[in-house]
């Protein structure tokens, strides 16, 4: 049997280096070299174009996404007897939790105006309050949605969340469902959002929801780009209703040039690195999964193709 | 008896009302209001002027610092008598705690080379590594120093503190003193400045102390601007001996216009906000050191004048 990696190639190399550490017996081929196809049982991959394919491999068992979500994948490319499984793995929660909390603060803290202003080479003082007086909302409690709400809430912020199935948690106040979205938003001084992209949520971050937040709240976005709807980002931020945004993630990435993003004086982007898969945890995880699979034992991810995540 | 407060008056209205709540007996005046010069006991400020001819205050008691440091008054104008007290209070702590995360894990995360992409509409990803292979190390472990180095440690960071007296703390290793300065630099990813400002600390951050960090690091003043050597950090940045640079102080502050920092890809400046004196928790400090003073008990930042803080 063998393994096929499908993502970005440097640490692509440090994957193979596990995979001949820990699982010898299983040979392990970086994209675009694949081995012998009939060999192929498992694919990891971040790329659509993996996938494209799949009637090549005819001893395929299992595509695994070598990141959180799946929303890239075109799911009817997948036979549905092919298991697709996503990535929850410690690094992902750890390098999310960093940055959402340095979003967090840095938004609490006037970042995004004060980076405007070194531009503008002016020195204004907004004042600073306790991280305490900041309400902050995580929209998706997922496993990086409780672990980035466990860790704002440990430096002090009131921290609630907000979720589909409403699944209490210790220390944030848990809001379940469409009927209560309204009163969660109403106390969020900042949102997150961290919701899988669905049809359900493709565009929920709109004019409609950013006025359901008190008026100038901010904004971080490490879902995903097609969550937002960006004209009514531009208009939230011209209007005051939101002060800043932090956006990890865009819609395509990069933005095209000239995009007005780009020079957003209320904008804070980065290139889609809130979190990455740490490829040593990444690759224990996936290799538990394959002896969890052989041994018809419960796997950690699957995707559930009715619900999209 | 009465008080003079000489600092922000937006946050003076706010100790005012707390000193009406809590202290009826102690009229307040905000400067350049005093009352009458003869009943003036005690002065609370952040301006140097507020001291300038303290002879007309014949009874005055103690002077207080409403910051954390006290290296912007000449100390000659102080009557060798009178206690010279600075400020330290659970809000100045809350708020550079909060500060010091969110620049730690900003250079982490390469926060300030993301600000400078986006400004020029680039689009190019750096690795990301968990905070535990990230070394921190915190220059002055006093009140703010040790609360930093805790709060940095709890987020999972490898943090080392050093200090002239080298008293230890619990998850943080302590250097000590000159003799083991160059070890503890040589470990630092990220050199954090939480030292008072003092004759032998001025220019501390020069190129021979950036020269024993290891290549590529960054640096966090939150210090004083006159800690920093400006032709230096900018020699250390165009080497590539440091690979960024926050900047919360500056000499003087605001720098002038047009002057290199401003406008600099490798810089981030914030102006002055690192901590800030809460009203409420401040003036609850000062009045029970006013209590403490009257009854000849300790009070709690006392300075010593020989040593500057």
């Amino acid at each position: 049997m063998s393994f096929i990696y499908h993502a970005d190639r440097q640490r692509g190399l440090r994957w193979k280096q596990y995979f001949a550490d820990h699982a010898p017996h299983i040979p392990f081929h970086i994209w675009p070299e694949t081995g012998d196809p009939e060999a192929v049982r498992f694919i990891g991959t971040w790329s659509p174009e993996a996938i494209e394919d799949l009637s090549r491999f005819p001893n395929l068992e299992a595509i695994f996404s070598i990141g959180a979500g799946i929303d890239q994948f075109d799911l009817t490319r997948i036979p549905p007897q092919i298991p697709l499984i996503r990535m929850q793995e410690p690094g992902i929660v750890y390098t999310m939790r960093e940055y959402v909390l340095m979003a967090a603060l840095g938004i609490h803290r006037n970042l995004v105006d004060y980076i405007d202003q070194q531009r503008r080479e002016v020195y204004e003082i907004f004042d600073v309050k306790p991280v305490a007086e900041t309400t902050i909302g995580v929209l998706g409690m997922g496993q990086l949605g409780t672990a980035v709400a466990s860790t704002l809430s440990s430096i002090g912020f009131d921290c609630r969340g907000w979720s589909r199935s409403g699944k209490p948690q210790q220390g944030v106040q848990v809001f379940k469902g469409e009927q209560e979205l309204s009163v969660f938003l109403a106390g969020c001084d900042i949102l997150v959002c961290l919701l899988p992209l669905t049809a359900e949520t493709r565009g929920i971050l709109n004019s409609q929801l950013f006025s359901k937040l008190p008026k100038g709240a901010g904004l971080i976005n490490v879902g995903r780009g097609d969550h937002l709807v960006e004209a009514d980002l531009l208009n939230a931020l011209e209007s005051g209703q939101l002060s800043s945004a932090v956006l990890d993630v865009q819609s395509p990435e990069p933005l095209p040039k000239g995009h007005p993003f780009w020079q957003h004086p209320q904008i804070l982007m980065t290139p889609h690195i809130a979190s990455q898969t740490q490829p040593e945890s990444a690759a224990a995880v996936l290799l538990e999964n394959i002896d969890n699979l052989t041994q018809g034992k419960p796997v950690t991810g699957l995707v559930d193709r009715s619900r999209g995540y």
